[in-house]
């Protein structure tokens, strides 16, 4: 079982920073960072995961603005950076970090994630995403937000030359041979010359090839276009699924979608974005999320609410009803649709309804003692809903800490997860294969 | 004195890597990159510098690979995540990377540096530059590279808009209250707008103010835009002249640009570029330097001086005369012309130039005993050719070793430079003020 540790410093649930166990003053607080790098260390978490976006959300709502997911954040640290500090702190855990395909040069990423993955020694990886946010495109002279084909296009392209550009170099490119002066061997070098529709990349990249070959590419997209997407390209897939037989139906669409491109089942992970709230026992755990729900003010689980349906919900009675809103009309995802539905069918007020999505971020939650939860992860493993999960645990630090102390060693007992590292690189740890070099054979010998 | 490090653990002179006392295996080696800015640390140094470029060039010259300067090289870190790196194994070294403004985004390199300057305490600087080689404009998607004119109006619009998303929010912008939940404070807040002829950046920067207020800005460019540029923006600038009256030259003329902006003659340091051998004796550094350039093989020799003259060298006797060359057409800078005029002067062969430019890439050089070195240094600082100097000591890293050994200790004797470091930021240390941030006064409150 793979677990990865959504490394965001202020955690992912909407009140949990003011909760009197959760860190001082998170906002880009590198202590913190670093702290809770090395507790996902301790745990023998798999790797850290840092959530992003490009411009500040909600600017017109202040109190959302330590709200919603991390990506809306006015004050956060740009991900490489930060794990390239961390790398310098950690020893084993991989280091994941978003970056958009939609306002960034296949080129400049390539090399930064390169130089992650040489300064890690091989535990980079790159959660590559397009960004649909109309707020962002604004950061980026562009008028309004690039299409969606359009943006899906371009990733697809993006990440054709990133991994093109990665292979830029033999893996013994370099002999650096003092006495007969050859620093390189300009037979393992090749120029891709990428030409598309969106980009022209000529390369070689100006860095050696990273110690994994390739840094492990995530993705999240569960559109159809973000699905294939996946398929063709990523090595592991973050899933939002509020139940075990949504997330089973994705886990075998996406893993059914791998043999056209030639890959093996075992060839990409999925992981399932789950909150988990683990204490000694089940009332703990109720009484710990109940505190998180209280330090939300009813105007900002309003407007998270409002955020999540696509209506304006101060418009209806806080204790009243939740309203039989036009079904067809509601949320800007899928996810809207859910909570309405779930609202109507267990006649919640609309207090209530607020209530009940702050945790999950309208995704998976767990919540309970340590076997209690360890079942639901069993479970979810074995019943092939998921490879893994990609965890916040509410609130940070203590509820990482108290995951680690209670449900990691459950989890153990059972032989669901390591007790020590094995892997040298990200890549062993989540038994994923070095990529080959698609233009030099392993000893270095140009393929082509 | 500023005393600034060339922080390229290959070295800059184009053999140095082949020497005995030269690190093995110098490519993109992290090990050496943390050694390096121990021992600037450890010289009280003010800040490690790391040139950059965004290709690999002379791909049809592989002997040339390790040889021409830092930004033209194949196996090297991006320089900001290496800095963020380097970040966590020093306390008090000021971080400097080139990030060009041809290929990348205004949002996202102040958000990468605002990143690097929290990650490091205030540590960070930004060495602004434009990208001229057409090699580096294929690997971002353009048929031929950006004309001078235009990389230098989108340089000036980059610069204005990064120090105004700097500016995005006052420094006690983030109350973080636990118990009001007034994560932020939304009068301290402001939106740039900036509408310009290359960008169109609406902001907010999603990062909290950076600890120096605005990371340091370097910049480089000698030609008439390039100093106009340097006045009405930087607060270092990294000056190539080979003489002290060349430079002095250009230091008044630099300092006289800065009244018409508002500017003080010290808010803009000039650095100047030296190659620096020291060691116990003359005749020792002598000797040093005839071994650096006996590792120079005459067909990189000869490489290095086409590409430094812009005519092809090899086609006349090594240890003939050196030709006169249609003096109006050499050279793609004035710095052919400068090598070809003192080839004929002095009669030199050949062989005999490419050995003269060797080791200075066509800058300045000091060579001789500590006293030597130390009077050269003294010279340029009091007579104000520069205030202070940007060191490539050869070998790496004996050579910068040698030079804290020998030459720090008579400076510090003869009260020219720092014995501990004093301040807490880098711009403590460069004698530079914090900026104040143009949206609000100091205490936070809206200036306009």
């Amino acid at each position: 079982m793979i677990l990865a540790a959504n490394a965001n410093a202020q955690g992912s649930h909407v009140g949990e920073w003011r909760h009197p166990t959760a860190w001082d003053k998170p906002a880009s607080n590198l202590e913190n960072a670093i702290r809770l790098a090395r507790i996902a260390e301790a745990g023998r978490f798999d790797l850290l995961f840092l959530a992003d976006g490009n411009g500040v959300r909600n600017l017109d709502k202040p109190d959302l603005f330590a709200a919603t997911s991390p990506s809306d954040r006015p004050g956060v640290f740009e991900p490489v950076t930060l794990l390239s500090a961390l790398a310098m702190v950690t020893e084993h855990v991989g280091l994941v970090a978003t970056t958009t395909t939609t306002y960034d040069e296949p080129f400049s990423v390539a090399r930064r994630f390169a130089s992650l993955d040489h300064i890690s020694k091989g535990r980079a990886g790159w959660n590559l995403v397009t960004t649909s946010n109309p707020g962002d495109a604004l950061n980026f002279s562009h008028e309004e937000h690039v299409p969606r084909d359009d943006r899906y296009e371009r990733a697809g392209e993006f990440a054709q030359i990133v991994k093109g550009l990665w292979d830029s170099w033999a893996d013994d490119a370099f002999p650096q041979d003092k006495a007969s002066g050859r620093f390189l061997d300009p037979s393992k070098v090749h120029a891709l010359n990428f030409r598309g529709k969106h980009f022209q990349v000529a390369g070689p990249l100006n860095a050696p090839r990273p110690p994994q070959g390739h840094p492990v590419i995530f993705s999240a997209g569960q559109s159809e276009t973000g699905k294939e997407l996946s398929a063709a390209t990523a090595d592991c897939v973050f899933a939002i699924e509020g139940t075990i037989e949504r997330a089973q139906t994705l886990y075998a669409d996406l893993k059914g979608r791998l043999p056209k491109y030639g890959r093996s089942a075992d060839s990409l992970k999925i992981l399932s974005g789950v909150t988990i709230i683990a204490a000694e026992t089940e009332e703990e755990a109720e009484q710990l999320a109940r505190e998180l729900d209280d330090l939300v003010p009813p105007a900002v689980g309003l407007d998270y609410l409002s955020k999540m349906v696509g209506v304006k919900m101060s418009a209806y009675p806080l204790d009243g009803p939740f309203p039989a809103l036009d079904f067809e009309h509601v949320g800007p995802t899928g996810i809207g649709k859910a909570i309405v539905a779930k609202a109507l069918e267990q006649k919640l007020t609309v207090r209530e309804t607020y209530r009940a999505i702050l945790p999950q971020m309208a995704g998976n939650f767990f919540k309970g003692s340590a076997a209690q939860v360890a079942d639901l992860m069993e479970r979810w493993f074995l019943e092939k809903a998921c490879d893994g999960f990609m965890i916040a645990a509410p609130v940070v630090p203590t509820g990482l800490e108290r995951f680690i102390k209670l449900v990691v060693p459950e989890l153990q007992r059972r032989g669901l997860f390591r007790t020590e590292y094995s892997g040298r690189t990200l890549r062993d740890n989540l038994g994923l294969a070095r990529p080959e070099n698609r233009f030099f054979a392993q000893a270095g010998r140009a393929a082509e």
